[in-house]
Order: C-alpha cells, then structure tokens, then sequence
C-alpha cells in the first residue's frame, strides 16, 4: 500500500527511464518492506528548472554556470 | 482550514467534474468536521499516465493489455 | 487508482470521523469519475496548531484570540 | 536540508519573481533555523485555475464574480 | 537533485529498513538517471493506519477482517 | 491563496521559530507576488532524522559522523 512521490527536473527521463523507476522502487519496497506490489502507487513529478531552487538559486541559473 | 490534494491521471476530468470534486469535498469537510468552507483549500493535480505507476508498471503499459 | 491527501489539524478529527472523510472521498471519486474505489488511497495528516499558519501567524495563536 | 514546496495558481510569476521566493525562503531558513543554504531545496508547483479550489468553488469561478 | 517522499503504514519499517529504503532508492536515481546522490533527498512518512484508507476503508478495519 | 510546505527535522524548530518562518514566508509572498495573506497557508512538517535521507544515508548516521 505504500505511495512513492519522486520529483524530479522535467525532461531529465526518458518514458523507459521512468518505466525503470517505477519498476525499481516498487521492487525496494517489495523486497525491504515486504509490501503488496499490486497497491504500491509511484507518481513521478516533473518541474521545469525555473522551479526548482538550490542554494538559494534556480537550476536554470546554476546550470548557466561553467 | 484543511487542505486537499487530489491526484488523477490527466485527462480523467472535464471542468465540471473539477468543480464536483471541489464543491463535493468542500462539503464533506464542513459535513463531518463542521470546517470553514472559506478556508478550505482543494488542489487537483493531473499526472501523466506515463508518471503513474501502480503494480511496478506505468498506467500507460496496463491500458495497452487487453 | 486516485491519491487523497486530506490535512487538518491535529485533535480535530475522531477516529469516526476518520472514517467518513475516507469513505466520503472515495465514494465522491468513484461518483464523479468512476474511479475505481479499489486502488483509490486517502491519506490524513493531522498537523500541530503551532505548524500550520494562516494569515501570517499560528493556529495557536489565532486560536487565542476573542 | 529544508524542502519547501511553495504551490500558486499558475501565471501568477515570472521567472524573476519565482527566483525572488527562492532566495527569498532559502534565506529565511538560514536566518531563522541557521540551515545550510546549499542543500535547500525549493520547488514551486503553479496550479491551474480550474484545479485550484477554495471555498466550494473553483478560482476560475471565483475570479469571474465582480 | 531529485526529491522523493515514501509513504508507508507507521510500524512497518525498522530503522535499518529505513536506511535500506533510503540507500535503495537514492543507488536507482543514481543508476537510471545519473542523478548526484549528495543533493538527492529522500523523506519517509509514517502513516497511522486509521489515517491511511484504501478501498473506502481505514487500514485499521481492514486488517482486522479475517 | 499560495499554499507552503515547510519541511524540516524534528527538534530543529521552538514555537518562536515556526512563528517567524509563518510570518517570514507569509511577508515573503505578500511582498513578491502580492498575495492575500488571509488565505496563505503555510504547513510545517517536523521529520525524524531517521526517516530523512541525503547523499544515500540517514541523517542520523549522518549526524554521528566527526
């Protein structure tokens, strides 16, 4: 039953990437926890990098940097 | 004073249905809490079946099986 | 296959009315939308007054008030 | 270490206003709890109108009233 | 960079479960997308199971079907 | 109409430090985007250092180390 948010900056995943996510953190609980797979919920975010702050900037002003 | 935070998979509401989910759960809060409508705050977020995982597979993929 | 996420203040809800906040959800979800009631998850989250603020100050404080 | 998700209806920044709440709020955990600014995360989620409600009704709805 | 929130049942994890969730989930962002695991953040929220509904039901009732 | 969520560890935060980030963020909102501060709604999340994870361990272990 457990309900897994990921955020991550949007266009960072490929649709076979986010596939692999999915699958890969279902499998954690599945293993670590012993949880049920079948109700096990993953909902990816993605946030353009305008957003998204770190350190006090945006991602798209730090990735400007060299 | 509550706060909701509803998660569909995009695509699954029309405007009006929106509206039924707001006023609905707006009225079930004041219903059985006896909550202020006026500061009850209800936010919908659509994700992309591509985003939605459930059973270690995306919402995408289980629509394709017959 | 929808997500709830209910937050209210601590000390404000009965374990009863617990209940009903989540069968009224879901059954507002499976009547707008024909979700299925099945995969549909609602989570409460009750918060400290001294965490949750409206209008610049606590509920704690707001609560003192005449 | 903060996270802190700040949600508004959509439109309602610009790019030099959501860098302003950045810096903003980064600097108010410093000044406040002394938390290191490099590893504080910020993410702002803009909300449609129509997914936006309060009061019962939707701020599309909301706004159109004179 | 990325963010990810768990949500399980309160009592369902130890400590050292804890850590291999956490451990786990940061080794897949860094193994599918090649994220940096010193800003990767992970938040594991404990739910009580009368607060947590599936199926219109609080976990609380449901565990005690037989 | 913004909501916040402020997410930090357990303990790291007295009474008359969540007033200030309230009000701080409040101010903040009011002052960058003009918004209403009568329906800002500003939650703050106290979390375990269990339960929080950076750099792929516990903030607990993290803590430990000299």
């Amino acid at each position: 039953m457990p309900f897994v948010n990921i955020r991550i900056t949007r266009d960072s995943a490929t649709p076979s990437q986010k596939k692999a996510l999915i699958s890969g953190v279902t499998d954690l609980l599945v293993g670590v926890l012993g949880k049920n797979p079948a109700t096990t919920v993953v909902i990816i975010d993605e946030v353009d990098t305008d957003n998204w702050g770190i350190g006090g900037e945006t991602v798209t002003e730090r990735r400007k940097r060299p």
